[in-house]
């Protein structure tokens, strides 16, 4: 069996199809890696027990230096004797090292206590290698796009309208911030993932037989891993852990997915203020040789399209019969997926950031095209003379000079009710009202300060 | 790469695991086969220009038996400059055929003409080589266990509690009944998947610059591959034929995850009317020596747990920007995933009711545990009487025994309100009363009738 | 308690904030209608009983009196008591019938025979009168603008990008024929809806206490009520019957957002190619009093993010252990929301697309923008002179042009390779690599043809 | 229209139907509710601007005042005027005030800055006023469950078979320990959510008209809230305050969701460990009067099939286009539904926790099903003698004693390999093999001590 004889697209594609994903991500997500990690607490576990003469001096050297032998294909064929996929990885184990070892392989454990802490060494070591490492990255490409833009005036849109403006970096901020605090986030559910030692329904009935404090004796395995048992746990730990993380991750891809809308409306043929890079022999359309289309960024908002609904799958995880049932084993399994076309997510728009085309020209034009805008200009700055009915006023006029063609300004001064007003505003206050492009608030300071906030918190090189 | 570097547990282990259902199911849904069926929609294009002479002879010939010799890999570097999918097969395809033929391919499509098509083509030949025969297999022995446990009497069991009896034939109509329903759901929705070969935006645009009929076109075509034109496209299939064969599939899955409940919740130690074959050398557990789970059953429920919420990622790729934005390209990709899923979860209930074990002497023993029901008989019977508060006076005996443990008929005829009512009643009234197990309704006769509804309407073999 | 003291903005705004939707949905969806078709099957059973002569006369006609009486008050304060639902509203109407009717009311039934029989009547009823005529008209109107604009030369666009020119009519013609295929489904559903009315555990053992074929009384019952039953039941109906319908709707929802998103995209400031009307007095925005925002169309869009994922909801209710647990009892309360959803959603849609305006000078505006376009028609027509890299040709070609902001066909002509395939071309051919607005295929005809299979297949008045 | 002309059963009949949680939730998730936390908004903008010598002394005090006379009914009336909600509310106040105060009103604000703003001000004080106090007196009650069978021998299920012992208390430790961690979450979640004044497009355009320092303005306001600014907005506040909070809220659900479906197993007719409570007037069924059902637990779980789904609506509204599109406004306003649904959900469980009875004999009765459970006991001691293959020796003993019905350590002594090793033992390791009530590991402690944590941790008093 090769990558194309793989149904998941992950497989032969965005993952099996990615040298440079495939390299990172292997190590810790795959099946292969799974195994690994799985004879990692199984070893952990022996030299717990020799650390506390449990077992015979050396047995843990030599379970570890035997571990390493065990191949996934020994594994596959045990399994299709015992049917029983952890006592597979244990007899295949068991087979390789001394009578005198064998004893103590698995010695207590259940099969999840091994699967559970497991998953948790490998989530964190991943999330600590490729997926934090990764975001810090976007964060940075998106602050260096925040202020380079900073005071490039944009219309702002609401609805898709012209509202008023903002400059492109104040809108790049809205990412530096969301991307930030979702990096916290992972970052926290990441440091509380847990292991678990405590036998068969969770009461740690098999080391009882052997020793008083089965809980010391928990913390000290989980502690040669770098990792805390959890505060109860029934044959398996409390599924919140991974539920979390996993909501973290999806709330992630939630904040790429709108970025990534936001892009790719950017740079509608009409609008064109952005523009994905595009390789000289990259070829847009099968049928059409003149396209240039975003498909990154539509790759991107589809893998949130797949991966989104898999929350439910997480969530429907939480529930599992009295001391466990196994109907969290198999969906438990897809879980690494949701990580995998994550990482995809994040490399691809990490790519596209890094080499995004701004132009000014049509940002500018566009700018223009609604005209003078003062409707809320001339609303707020009528209310602050007191004009009970500003916003009333404002909207006239708004829709008079929309319907005339005219900016909005002269038909103010022509009308008599309004004119007294405009004229007692300052010249600044005027000039506001005849340059839009000025009327951006403080986008220009605010780029900036959440860009400095973010890159102290997060510790980021400048 | 090999299947224990796959990130997927349908790649590395349900499906890339298992020799029989890999052997079955790859010929379809892998990703090679999506390259086979890919080749084999361009050569159906150029076979039909042929045939209108619109290519040179003998093109079509070529063209078939090159597209044979074009191999994934050969694609996958292709891919790797063009950055483009569907580009890269038509190239790898132009690539080894003569110059004579190469202005034909792909000629007038655009990729997702030839991918929708192929999508349709896969789908539809997997379901009718797989799905469906599996799941009449499944129908036969569902119908097998009903007609040999139709006159088992066991106790009708709401909200887990005894209620009345039934027979356990008539347990398991149920899902005869339901599973032949949806059978029938998932064939209708079969035979209305469509192709497609309109071109770029759905208008034949680029057909119309050679012919002035290209729906006719499109149907000769898609007639050479057995299929039908949608009867409107944009660049892409209106996505709904394959979301309502999807759903077909999920809700499927829906009645299987309830069937599965019901076996493994009637497996409970405590229960146990029926058991899960296991095999001689099966682990249970790998600390629990004694332990025989039912994890075939709840494997099938952690399917549904996995793919129930995928339907929401194939309601998402209803929505497509104008003539269509790629954000349903990644996500469309991992639709064939599902009906892996299901295929492995019909395997599993196929074998577990293929081996299942019925235990009467168990189903007996709980039968009697709740002792003599007549809470509804009575009631019915008194209310035929005419007696107006017969669900009160029921209700009442029936705790009053409860709480006194003896017979509820003893208490009724302790009861001088109901005594000359229940000495009105014919002997065979009263033996209904003193008889639970004869209290089945019609249990017997349903149960079979359901199964000879649909032996007929399944035109199955007896 | 008034609408303002509701939790659901169905109640306090989209439905009972709506005077017409909720005198069109209230007389089926509302509490008080189920209680009302609650007791509407209480009556039919009574009939069905007299019919048979296992009643004394003259008691239907009373019980159908006196159920017009009941009051949803009464039922509630008998709910406090005896919490059960079902129970208090049969308790409800035994308390005003004389006590020769008291026996007969509810004889023989379980609370769900009539709650999922009343569930399938308003159901039914509901889309018959509110939910099919609706789609009808917005079908209409849809129809209306498809063949309205058949015409009027729009650019395609995929991936937000130009692709090559339709029709705007051609574009409506998308939706016209999905909703269509979405009521042609919708329909079907709805005529699938069943009735079941076979006692306590789905096996007639109650009814069989009085009559020797209670299949057949419930036939006779539920043809009362113009409802079949279903093939087979336990306590309850198979919820696929509900499922299958809600899916239908939901998908149906789909197309509609599908379609809010297209016409509000059109809608943007810079392509503005439609306008949701808007009236007089309406404002905009709170604070920028110029602004006219598609705000319906959201909402539309804003329903479907809401509805749609309630379909997992409809399938977790697939899932009942045995012969009934009562976990789809609160959710399966909630499944008229859906309905209710929609409706308000295709009212809007109707409201929207009534008031559509289509501004074509826009249109041809943005057609324009991206110049001649000869990407496709370019590459086609080299291709059938035989040219083996025509794609590659036409697409060097059009970068160049979009370089050096020339005409593309000036560019091809002034290319020593391709300049005389550019002049063997017929001036049929030559005028379509001039006239881009002219490469449009077979838009204008199909739209009419698609309006035309529609109107005929769904009896349309024209 | 009254309450039974509502669509929404959380209207109908779970919140508008329960007076005790409609008088305690009212007041902040109503509409009602929503109206006069908006006002509060408008208010303290107000009482903003005075303090900062914006507008006339007096001017808050007086609108502050007016608010109060403000209805429901005067908005609904305006709005069908204006057709904009916010701006509805915004006359409705301006109306009542004098003209002096007219200009300061909604001053500088876009609709969202009040509605979001006022959003997170009613979760927060809904949840600190509803959901955490009812979560911790749940979390008090079983805590008292868990001491109170902290010593009653329980077996341990998992996959619904008997494995090992544990204690009763220990199994309720586990909801103790879980639902604790979630209180602490939404907490945490809670104390994070945010406000915001930031105007139309997020840059405090209009309020830079009148100030340097909008954003210390805004922090002015919000603080007369108790509230904090989000670090960013565009027209709306990033979602992910009220996303992470609801997924709080959702994922505590599920684990009341699993000890609903823990109770409602052990309460099966063959098992029947506990005991849902009853009141003495209460229907079990509508026609089988004998029943008892734990539908209050099956509507626990059934609140959880409806709600979680809905996490996927709150995640959809992470997605709002460029400074924002309204796509997220009518399903952001069901969003309290997912509280109240929860509210209901916490309310009952708390009911049920109080009033569960324990039947000590059925546990023990149980417990003494599977004889003497020496799998893992065997396998273990077997183990720590240096037995190499223990595992497979308990479990050859573990099956023939099954299939002998023969105690199994009589077995084990009747085994010429195992005999010697069994006389190794020591009497406290041998009485584990014939007394496995004594084999419950830690539990008794564990039990104890997860409850010592949380009361602790949560300063519960004791």
């Amino acid at each position: 069996m090769n990558r194309f004889d793989c149904i998941s697209p992950l497989d032969y594609r965005y993952y099996g199809g990615n040298p440079r994903l495939f390299e990172r991500i292997s190590p810790f997500l795959s099946e292969r890696a799974a195994i690994e990690y799985f004879l990692r607490v199984e070893v952990a576990l022996v030299r717990g027990l020799e650390n506390r003469h449990l077992c015979p001096p050396g047995v843990a050297d030599e379970v570890e230096q035997k571990a390493a032998s065990v191949t996934p294909e020994d594994i596959d064929r045990e399994d299709g004797i015992v049917h029983h996929y952890a006592k597979a990885i244990v007899n295949s184990l068991r087979n390789v090292v001394s009578d005198r070892a064998k004893p103590y392989i698995h010695l207590f454990l259940t099969s999840f206590d091994v699967q559970d802490t497991a998953m948790s060494l490998r989530l964190r070591d991943f999330v600590n290698a490729v997926t934090i490492p990764d975001l810090l990255e976007l964060e940075q490409v998106l602050i260096r796009l925040a202020r380079e833009n900073a005071e490039v005036v944009q219309i702002g849109r609401t609805h898709g309208q012209h509202a008023v403006p903002i400059t492109l970096g104040f809108a790049f901020a809205e990412y530096v911030d969301r991307l930030a605090q979702r990096i916290e986030f992972i970052r926290k559910m990441t440091s509380n993932l847990r292991g678990v030692l405590s036998g068969a329904v969770g009461a740690y009935n098999a080391m009882s037989l052997a020793m008083p404090d089965p809980e010391t004796f928990e913390e000290e395995v989980l502690a040669l891993l770098d990792l805390r048992p959890g505060t109860y746990s029934t044959q398996i730990l409390e599924p919140e852990y991974v539920t979390d993380l996993t909501y973290a991750i999806i709330s992630t891809l939630g904040v790429l997915a709108n970025l990534a809308d936001d892009l790719r409306h950017l740079q509608r043929t009409e609008i064109q203020e952005v523009q994905e890079g595009f390789s000289e022999k990259q070829v847009g359309s099968s049928t059409m040789p003149h396209k240039r289309n975003p498909w990154n960024l539509e790759h991107v908002k589809s893998l949130w399209k797949e991966f989104a609904p898999r929350i439910l799958s997480v969530l429907h995880n939480q529930i599992s019969e009295h001391q466990r049932d196994l109907t969290n084993s198999a969906s438990g399994r897809f879980v690494p997926e949701i990580y995998v076309g994550f990482a995809d997510a994040v490399d691809r728009m990490l790519r596209i950031c890094k080499g995004l085309e701004v132009l000014p020209e049509n940002i500018e034009r566009n700018l223009k095209l609604s005209g003078d805008y003062l409707g809320e200009q001339l609303y707020i700055l009528l209310s602050l003379q007191g004009l009970p009915d500003a916003h009333e006023q404002a909207r006239r006029i708004s829709f008079k000079a929309r319907e005339e063609g005219r900016p909005a300004l002269e038909c103010a001064l022509a009308d008599a009710d309004l004119r007294p007003h405009i004229e007692k505003m300052t010249p600044a206050q005027r000039a506001i009202l005849t340059t839009p492009e000025s009327y951006v608030g403080v986008s220009v300071r605010r780029a900036h300060a959440v860009c400095d906030y973010w890159e102290a918190a997060l510790l980021l090189p400048k």
